[in-house]
């Protein structure tokens, strides 16, 4: 195309002041000079992308006339767009793309069996609309399209007409229920573009699936910059739902404190990347910030401080902000303080906790301060019972997390009182008294969270000691526990926990712990005990199925739930933590969503684009390119690593 | 100290409404339920703070009457306060403190020479001032101090007046001259009370030593919780001035651009550290988005695109707020587009480049895309005299970086035109023909830039073939050049630099590079080339002195220049460098101003606090432990590195 003074198509964030021509190193291009009313110098590129061998290249727009801005060359040039993670059905996308503007998309119809869904998709729909009014005003360069006020806002390309309207229309066929586990997160959307009127239609069994949907649709979507307006792809037709039901990110809010709207946006990158779970650690030994109405001494004592506290109004408000508005997470709340090397430790809870900040740590705990519950003080029972109970007003979630990872048992065996009641108990020849001891403990308090729930929900539990090959189905029935796993990729303990028949949640830390790599906050500085960095390469890679054919075993994908990332916040806190998580979290998302077998090279352009998507939405996404590569498609592969 | 219904002694964001006391676990404890007209859960803590042994430790508030807040323990408890960087003069403090509202604060008497320094110093005492502000609005959870609607926000500690007043005197001896390299930043600070008047004594050369006396003065303030006022060390004494005269940090905006209001929240830490150089590599092989008036087209083609770019007056505003406004870096402008293997392949610049895109390209560049300026091309200099005139018109800083670095010369000797035109000078017989030629291109071009500045500027390059021990001298003045040196600490390539007499800026990437340790972006994804990534620790060790030392050399101070922290972008933009240059470029700040003996343990409880003040100013710094460890100075040091 060439590029013209009259023209609209150009990149600024004004309207162009005054343009002139100019000959200089044998090319011929337009310059926009500084105007002298103005303080912005205006500049319209000479470059324009053209599709070759599904690449986009930068290609001088005076040598083409099939030029497209790099949004648009994006949208089209590939097989499967931009989207992310890709879809799982049938997947028709046409090369060809609709012009519109924000203000002529209507959510025309909203059809559901319930009122309960007829509010949450018309909430969903608003979010809808938000994100494309959002890349429009992007596209502007933050301001609004006026056709009255400021020309430059209305294309004048010849695929633009400012009346082309944009219909969408949602189905949704079962009645509500609250996302679960078994939840149908299935949906297929149909663009069709007739004259000028692009319609989407999207069907769903749930809400959950056309909220997917919508999320789709929007990512059909970009800011064309040569045209000045949104396009759509005309034509498409996508049958989609997830590999595995369960896809998560755990957040800990225990060693450093987060703030009530970090978590909504957390909660937000999710939703883009169609994560379920927002798995919520939020106490452990370092501190207790949930406010438990019936028992809060424990915030009281525990909370960093007084201001770093999750009130039940906070936690309401979040509920309500991930399962009807924002996004869906299911509420998997992390109970850590329960049982944990890590758990207990809270000053002012007396003789409920032993070998409180007791030294040399190491020895006791994985980390300072030091402390685990006396499973033989019945009084730690009533104290749970009352917890569990307000977590049960607080979130309906049909799984919890009762943590279990890292007990260290070195303080119980060193108590003369807990020696006694072996003793008493008739165990204390038992090579395995402690773990019994454990297990005890575990049971009582299982039956206490069952009273608060009124229900038996799925538990969880990090494997530990207890699950190991020897004793795990001695204590842990497999029918009620899913067992978290962290150690890595390859460990035994994973072939062991599989052929055990417990159904997994994968979280090997060697691809999925994003704190792994930075400097350790113990001792010398150096390499952190999960080191190195993991790369969102290596993030993406990370298939469950690649792990339990690598014992030999036949693959039963049933028996992975899915996967969760987690971010531990020793070293995290405040804004920064979203650059640890975005986009690494999305490579995670498109493994357990899609699980291609592809790796991450078949990836990587829309990677990119996806981490765009999330920047443009607000989210402080790390780059993972010179924009330069991401702009030319460029994916340097060497051998020697030099980069 | 014993907490009190009626006392306002408290962590709450809000007033309080109802307390009540209850037993629990054998522990009398004050707590504030939820109020029924009030959403808030208000908490009282039950913890204070007593210094013991040069440590904060947590107590219970009914086991003392010696309790402080957190905060003011921190500020008394300790040799130096929570000084950053630590003064290198005399330093004397008193344990008392002064209770003070922010609207009693006066700048009341600045005395200097000339009126630049006055406006100067106006503005200096305006963000000095405008901190206590922040601190104060901060402590009292957004709300401004206003006894006569809220009495919460107005202590009734017995050693709070409302009425105790806090003056500010400067006096500069000097007249101003603009930041160089032999600028005096030295100041002495004192501060008396008497009765109910504190007055800071400011006395400094220069404006810019007394700009980081009011840094100094600003960190002997603090919130105090219990109180609820601010308060500041009655008696103090400082005399301080830096080690090293160039202390900087090195911004790549070329592989990712980054936004101006990015750069000031980094000029604004910088200053919060008394760092004094802003090292902008401003270009790059991957981007030109410095606007150029007279060569237009370098961004016009060379930008990512027409937003990414920095006109004259983006970059004059900037020039503005870091010289006179927020801080004072010196203006270091790389312009790495000089010279480079990444350096010069700017699509539209026809035959200035050679090897434009050359593949394979790990064999003609670090990095793609290569190409690199044809130094035969006379035209090459007339370009590079425009652009350092653009410079000259922005840039008044006497220094000036011409980079150099990562020159890969097989584009050149596969060139028959430069074959020819080296037996045309005789030189094709010689071994270091090639060399010669660079040498060429680099006087060339320096001539232009001194035409350019009207005066011999101090000039900087990158360690390279041309500075490598044979050559060095042979090609470099080492009274016009200083070398800034980027390979490991204990690289022999320092120790002949050294040897030859060169002045040296240290940017060791094995403690400098906040890059380094993330995935790779090229291939696999494993670790980046400079991994592991440097925990603070590593930066904070960095001693010019230990590595010339270990060459069994006699330290010559004054031949290290001082030392510079980079963060190349190939994959970081946005506000999430923020959390990749803070903390960590604070322990270099410390390094280089003072220059200390010991090592990082000696300053962690000043690290975490430095950190706590940059979040308190609005940086997103990363913590860097736990806040359980940063509040009850528990730092874990095990051999065994298992965190």
């Amino acid at each position: 195309m060439q590029l013209g003074v009259a023209k609209n198509s150009t990149m600024t964030e004004r309207s162009i002041r005054a343009c002139c021509l100019l000959k200089w190193l044998l090319v011929l291009n337009i310059i926009c000079l500084i105007s002298a009313q103005s303080t912005f110098f205006e500049i319209s590129s000479p470059w324009v992308w053209t599709c070759k061998e599904k690449k986009c290249l930068r290609t001088r727009a005076s040598e083409t006339t099939q030029g497209q801005s790099n949004a648009v060359c994006k949208l089209t040039c590939y097989d499967s767009a931009t989207l992310w993670p890709l879809p799982t059905g049938k997947t028709t996308l046409s090369k060809d793309i609709s012009a519109f503007f924000a203000n002529n998309v209507r959510v025309a119809k909203l059809t559901s069996n319930s009122s309960k869904t007829d509010d949450m998709l018309k909430e969903a729909a608003a979010i809808f609309t938000g994100y494309i009014q959002q890349m429009e005003s992007n596209g502007l360069g933050g301001s609004t399209r006026d056709c009255s006020v400021s020309a430059n806002t209305c294309a004048s390309a010849s695929y633009v007409s400012s009346e082309h309207l944009f219909n969408v229309e949602v189905i949704v066929t079962q009645n509500f229920t609250p996302l679960a586990l078994d939840t149908d997160e299935s949906y297929t959307l149909d663009v069709k573009t007739i004259n000028s009127v692009t319609t989407a239609y999207i069907v769903a069994e749930t809400f959950f699936g056309a909220r997917h949907a919508m999320e789709t649709l929007s990512q059909l979507i970009t800011w064309d910059e040569l045209s000045n307006s949104l396009v759509v792809i005309k034509d498409v037709h996508i049958e989609d739902s997830p590999v595995f039901p369960h896809r998560g990110f755990t957040l800990d809010t225990a060693r450093n404190y987060m703030e009530i709207p970090l978590i909504k946006r957390i909660i937000d990158g999710l939703s883009y990347n169609k994560l379920n779970v927002f798995h919520w650690h939020i106490s452990d030994s370092n501190s207790f910030p949930f406010v438990s109405n019936r028992e809060p001494l424990m915030a009281i004592y525990g909370a960093h401080s007084a201001r770093q506290i999750y009130r039940p109004a906070d936690i309401q408000e979040l509920v309500h902000y991930a399962q009807e508005s924002k996004s869906f997470p299911n509420w998997t709340l992390q109970a850590t303080l329960v049982l944990d090397g890590n758990g207990g430790p809270l000053y002012g809870m007396g003789d409920l906790i032993l070998c409180l900040d007791e030294q040399p740590w190491e020895e006791y705990c994985a980390q300072p301060p030091c402390g685990i519950f006396n499973p033989i003080n019945d009084k730690i029972y009533t104290v749970l019972s009352n917890i569990y109970k307000d977590m049960a007003d607080l979130f309906q979630s049909d799984m919890f997390h009762m943590g279990g990872d890292e007990v260290n048992m070195k303080c119980w065996k060193e108590k003369e009182s807990i020696t006694q009641w072996l003793v008493d108990k008739g165990w204390d020849k038992d090579p395995n008294a402690y773990l019994k001891l454990w297990s005890n403990y575990q049971n009582q308090s299982l039956a206490k969270l069952d009273e608060a729930y009124g229900r038996n929900n799925h538990i969880i539990l990090w494997n530990s000691d207890l699950t190991a090959k020897e004793h795990a189905t001695n204590y842990l029935d497999r029918n009620r526990y899913i067992i978290q796993y962290w150690n890595t990729w390859n460990d035994t303990i994973l072939k062991d926990l599989y052929e055990d028949g417990y159904k997994l949640i994968i979280s090997n830390y060697d691809a999925l712990y994003l704190d792994c790599g930075y400097g350790s906050w113990v001792g010398n500085g150096l390499n952190n005990w999960c080191s190195p960095f993991i790369g969102w390469k290596s993030v993406y890679d990370n298939s469950p199925r690649a792990m339990i054919e690598n014992f030999k075993l036949s693959y039963n994908k049933d028996q992975i739930l899915g996967g969760e990332a987690a971010l531990w916040a020793e070293q995290s806190k405040g804004l920064a933590i979203e650059s640890k998580i975005w986009p690494r979290l999305s490579a995670h998302a498109e493994r357990f969503w899609t699980d291609p077998d592809t790796k991450w090279l078949a990836a990587e352009t829309r990677m990119h684009m996806q981490r765009e998507r999330m920047v443009e939405r607000g989210i402080t996404a790390d780059p993972l390119q010179p924009e330069w590569c991401v702009q030319n498609d460029v994916h340097p592969v060497i051998s020697n690593n030099n980069m």
